[in-house]
């Protein structure tokens, strides 16, 4: 079982109400590469400038992150500048650079390409279907989009669904994409258009699962040390997957398990800025904050 | 055991982007009365104008509410008017007319000071003192407050909060008592001002629990099928306190089934205007979605 994950690589420069940092290694391909080494040895796809710093591929490297598929080329590396609101729950994009980001064909390395599980971070869907295209025989393949795919690329979005097992997509992106205002009417209506589950995130509201006629759903792991909330998503997206790509179980019977694990996760990654608490995590602490959560919300 | 509510009756007019209607049985003491009545038989004190009809108490007597606290005085009833949005989650009041309730004094009958649990719905803190006062030795109380309270009348608000159990409010009253943003130490800050436990409610989003060093968090129980959210809240409260009230166990350790009915009721009032759905609802159906809602939250 192999894991690989194609998406972003930043700098992130985020201002939250208690303090502000710059140039944070950030990117989806990096919170979720980070999030799922707990688990396995996951692979990544991703591109930077040549301004990529050697302490950034040293942090994969310490973490055990295949980075054969981490591309450097000439120019600068994707750059990301956002203020989060009081309630930390909402933010302004103050400042996008796609940069080398902006021309990225992900190609897979040759050894990459029998990789079992497969996260594909946000992109546009065209880029999204060409990169799954160069995977041979994938067991379980999750994607993320957003709003502006909805919006411009909704055909080819349309036709991807139905080659996924899971999406996932927040509240606001479902009812956009369905025209359903009710989250469990939008989950099943996203659904309908092919995936085999559906991952619904709720921001510190938590996300829901929808599989089958199943609708679970799971609440953010309570924390009082909200620092960032950036890369929230991707970090639940990584303990998801890196859960699931650890061990040989039916991955759609552990799917509860794996959101519990994504939301624990994510809950670590708030904690900090950009990746501070995440790679100072240990799998002793994900797995007893686990047994908080399970006890949690165990009703008796 | 016996439990007491102390609260609002009404008529509730109400608009939702899906449809309308007018003059409904509401107010909190009528939504927690009916809700509790499917565990244990409540007492119910609040005041209602010449208009109100025999078929309402006709419905309280077939739910086997005991209504010997419901004074009927000169003029009309207590008349409410909102609109909900398109996210239901969210409303305007278009229209409050307290009449006979604005002058409200509850008084207990005699045989009523005995209870053991009891609810002191949304209304000042001065006159949820004075209700309390009357009480012999209760068990467990638990009150409500709104944003009001908070503005107008805080400093009776901080002499009643240590004479309870348990204080229910919504997650923006916990951020405007506290001064706090993030929930959880809201949540922490109210239970640092007395109470035993604080039962902070998300809306759709569910509630938080707070006692002693533990924080739970209980989803919404996932319904597609949202018609009217019109007294969620009174009926969570009446699916609490009526289980804790149904039985001898100690209350503080029972929180969480107790938390669980609470979600599992309020998901019935909401798919119905007014009591239409939560007064034709059984003992079992609410036992059979308790069951799925304990196992969409079991982990494995």
């Amino acid at each position: 079982m192999s894991l690989l994950v194609v998406g972003s690589i930043a700098f992130d420069s985020i201002e939250t109400p208690d303090g502000s940092v710059d140039d944070a290694l950030g990117g989806s391909a990096s919170y979720f590469s980070v999030a799922a080494s707990h688990f396995t040895k996951p692979r990544l796809v991703g591109v930077v400038g040549e301004d990529f710093p050697e302490e950034h591929r040293t942090l994969f490297a310490s973490r055990e992150i295949d980075t054969a598929g981490l591309v450097t080329k000439k120019g600068q590396t994707f750059r990301w500048k956002g203020r989060y609101h009081t309630d930390m729950n909402t933010r302004d994009t103050l400042e996008v650079h796609l940069n080398v980001f902006g021309e990225f064909k992900p190609e897979l390395p040759d050894h990459f390409t029998d990789s079992s599980h497969i996260f594909l971070a946000n992109s546009s869907p065209s880029t999204q279907l060409a990169t799954l295209a160069q995977i041979k025989s994938p067991k379980l393949v999750l994607a993320d989009t957003m709003d502006l795919w909805i919006n411009i690329e909704k055909e080819p979005l349309l036709e991807l669904l139905p080659k996924l097992d899971g999406l996932l997509l927040n509240d606001s992106e479902a009812q956009l994409l369905t025209g359903e205002k009710n989250l469990v009417r939008a989950g099943k209506a996203v659904l309908a258009m092919g995936p085999k589950f559906i991952i619904l995130k709720k921001g510190e509201h938590g996300a829901m699962l929808f599989s089958g006629n199943e609708v679970c759903v799971f609440p953010a792991f309570p924390t009082d040390n909200v620092i960032d909330p950036t890369g929230a998503g991707d970090s639940f997206a990584g303990g998801i997957l890196g859960y699931l790509a650890s061990h040989d179980h039916d991955p759609i019977a552990s799917l509860q398990r794996a959101m519990a694990y994504g939301t624990v996760v994510a809950s670590m990654t708030v904690e900090g800025f950009g990746l501070d608490r995440l790679r100072q995590a240990t799998r002793t602490e994900i797995d007893n904050r686990l047994v908080q959560y399970r006890n949690m919300l165990h009703i008796g």
